[in-house]
């Protein structure tokens, strides 16, 4: 059955929602924020206000980082990896011959997010599965397009790998760290290195063509990603297909040995679409893939601050620790 | 932290959603179809009108469920059991030694839904999870309220453990079907019955209260179910406390016994909230529970027109096979 060209679109009147009663008050309390102001992206060639873009909204992101900050004793450190920054990050109550490592990638639209926000992003990673974790402070536009970040990530994991065996390893990352953690495997895998015991995809970006009907109908409905990335996108891409599986994963052969999964989104993530298509992907790829999806959470759900949050938080120590539960 | 009172509701201005390309062509044709006029529902003390409604309704489902009849050859009998209609759905590829049931409750708002079309549903289903069929044509209103249609679940449920073991049943049913399957096991669970094997909850009716973000945010995106269904929901309840745990399990206690459950639903889906409330009720009681999540598919999907409605049938078949699968 093919469709009619030209296909009618849905018109959906303006509405008043209310804030839900059917989430805690602390996520209620998020909610009543009302959306926010994420300002215009810049000309695709005006460098210096993307770096000023940059700046100002990583420093808007790092207050808010810096205020929800584990307070898990770790031992960090700032490694070099073949040219690459990596934080490591220790929590001081593992035992010393506990070799597991999340490699963990930050968001950001694939364009902010690293320094500080990468390393307290990887705090509170650490926090979460309770193994050490080195988050990758991956090269980024303007000035270090497409395929820098990759390539840092995929030196990051094949540094992993000389000294750990590939089960010791899970990889993971939410929104642009989705997106990176999961293009990280298909090129591992395209080049023939063993590949994680696992994979943590949080509201992953993997579709950089933006063609999930969330993009729709969750706009002005999500509260904390109000406008399309592709500004951004297009900036990181440089000219490559913004399709290519190594930019946009969900596009990707998932079926030869990309591991167990987990996936995170909410009700109103204008990144719902990627999330239950690439679950749907990966189970038809017949990879064990877990889905989880938080009422009337926005992208990233709740800032941490709501019960919502701990709650996810413990599915994925679930879900990690059954997946390096083999290792002991 | 307490939410502020009169909390300000989030305003969504008007839009215009494309038919996304991000689903089959068939799914494609069914969104295309804009909203269905499902119409007014009646005063609630006009039962005439009521029965009316719920003719005309049932003859419309009936003639779309006759044109998606599975040509699956089976054995189909109507029983009675303790005064209450049951089909019995057998496929005949089925060896004689095959004891598995599957409690089949049809769905329709808890007032539609019976006779043929609860007989052709639950062929659907003997299709769909490649076992023997209990349909139970509940009693519904407006002669009979709540808690008649639980009754007659209960009924059913009981005769079935006469000759059968608990863990060679599966209950489950979509949108007011999944409502009565959990209410069902949790009445069981009271009555100190045994419980099933498993639970199939497909885009499950399970707060009448409707208090869930999706029942707003998805008003108007879901081009299916295109209305709330409270007055048919209080025409069931007949003065009943909507959010009593047996005519809306989502608020019962899930932690005693509840049987491992596979939930459905799609990112328009207007009762997406309840489905994936319900997962993070079950798994936070402890009991294991997978969501599935189609991309774009309003309540209840593409009608078993797309390669999606597919796919989600291929995850059921997995579900019940591997937990009926200890049973060979």
């Amino acid at each position: 059955m093919a469709p009619p060209d030209n296909l009618p679109a849905l018109a959906v009147p303006a509405r008043e929602i209310p804030v839900p009663t059917s989430v805690s008050p602390q996520a209620r309390a998020v909610l009543a924020m009302g959306p926010m102001d994420m300002g215009e992206y810049p000309a695709q060639n005006d460098a210096d206000a993307w770096r000023a873009m940059i700046k100002a909204a990583d420093d808007a992101v790092l207050s808010m980082l810096l205020a929800q900050a584990s307070g898990l004793p770790s031992d960090v450190q700032e490694i070099d990896v073949a040219g690459v920054r990596i934080y490591t990050i220790r929590p001081q109550d593992l035992p010393a011959d506990d070799r597991r490592v999340f490699l963990d990638v930050h968001g950001g639209a694939l364009v902010m997010g690293g320094g500080e926000c990468c390393r307290l992003t990887g705090a509170g990673t650490a926090a979460r599965v309770g193994a050490t974790v080195w988050a990758v402070d991956y090269r980024m536009p303007p000035d270090h397009p497409y395929p820098a970040a990759l390539d840092d990530c995929v030196a990051a994991y094949r540094a992993l790998l000389e000294d750990h065996r590939p089960d010791e390893i899970i990889v993971g990352g939410a929104s642009a760290g989705g997106n990176l953690a999961a293009a990280l495997i298909l090129r591992a895998r395209d080049e023939g290195l063993p590949l994680p015991a696992a994979a943590v995809l949080n509201t992953p970006e993997v579709d950089l063509t933006e063609s999930g009907d969330t993009f729709q109908t969750n706009l002005g409905v999500d509260t904390v990603l109000t406008r399309s990335a592709m500004p951004a996108s297009l900036l990181y891409a440089a000219g490559h297909d913004l399709a290519d599986p190594y930019l946009s994963p969900l596009f990707g052969d998932l079926s030869k040995g990309f591991p167990p999964t987990l996936l995170a989104s909410g009700t109103r993530d204008l990144l719902l679409s990627n999330t239950v298509r690439m679950h749907r992907a990966l189970r038809k790829a017949g990879v064990p893939a877990d889905l989880h999806v938080l009422e009337a959470a926005p992208h990233a759900a709740f800032f941490g601050t709501a019960p919502e949050d701990g709650e996810l938080d413990r599915e994925v120590r679930r879900f990690v620790d059954a997946h390096w539960g083999t290792l002991a």
